[in-house]
């Protein structure tokens, strides 16, 4: 048994729990806010027999690994703007904090 | 000294901290929402020594194991309902998921 | 690697924040409710190198412990009261508790 704590940003979380509930992988959000990453975060605590850490750590990085996106910006209305259509910018997005934890005894009552 | 984190149903959490509060456990509530149970859940941390594990372990397991109560259902009012009072049925409530963690280092400052 | 898990009281949460922030610490905030200290606490997790962990025990030790501090009650209006101001009282304020916990695994995606 394992206890991973993994720390997303909040608009992967939806998707990562998914990934979870669709393996049977028992997870418990917490809300949390910033610090580790930009936006704010989701924090999951999931309990995990030893041979399945690998396996839980693939659906972190699937789900919520940092990448380049795309990001129209809203329109210039500023009066120096020659009210052209503004191009997209790359952002980076995504991104994961990830610990596993050793466990001495684990419980359901 | 050891780390305890549990999980129990929203619903349990009161009566659990006060067991705490009367057996002078430290314990520090997280808010959480739903994953390991089936409606909202709460997160305790609890720093306690070595030899109060298993009293711990006892006092979350009276308040706050999986047991079967009777809830009597809202009356039917569609068409096709005979109007007659509803029968209780039997629902699951509580359940915990309990961490032991080992510490290296414990503070208080 | 460590896990350092710090509860500190709200009041000193944001300076803490800030020396983490100072000295590119990274921390994630979760919001928790009373426990272990008497108001409303904070609960940071922390992953830091082994050698950064005495460091970083100072910073939640300077900006968090324990402490008295002075506070004017305010003025009595009770129809016993003689009018006179009240006197500043002392008050215990701050304090910290806080675990490093082993890491088995630490990943970044
Ligand atoms: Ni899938
Ligand atoms: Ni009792
Ligand atoms: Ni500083």
């Amino acid at each position: 048994m394992k206890l991973i704590l993994a720390i997303v940003q909040d608009k992967d979380a939806s998707r990562l729990r998914n990934e979870f509930i669709e393996s049977n992988v028992r997870a418990t959000k917490l809300s949390t806010t910033g610090g580790f990453l930009k936006s704010g975060n989701t924090t999951f605590i999931i309990g995990i027999a030893d041979d399945r850490v690998d396996e839980v750590l693939s659906m972190i990085k699937k789900t919520s690994q940092a990448r380049q996106e795309y990001v129209t910006p809203p329109m210039n209305l500023d009066a120096s703007s020659d009210g052209s259509i503004t191009s997209p910018v790359e952002v980076q997005v995504g991104g994961a904090t990830v610990f596993v934890l050793p466990v001495e005894q684990f419980h359901q009552f």
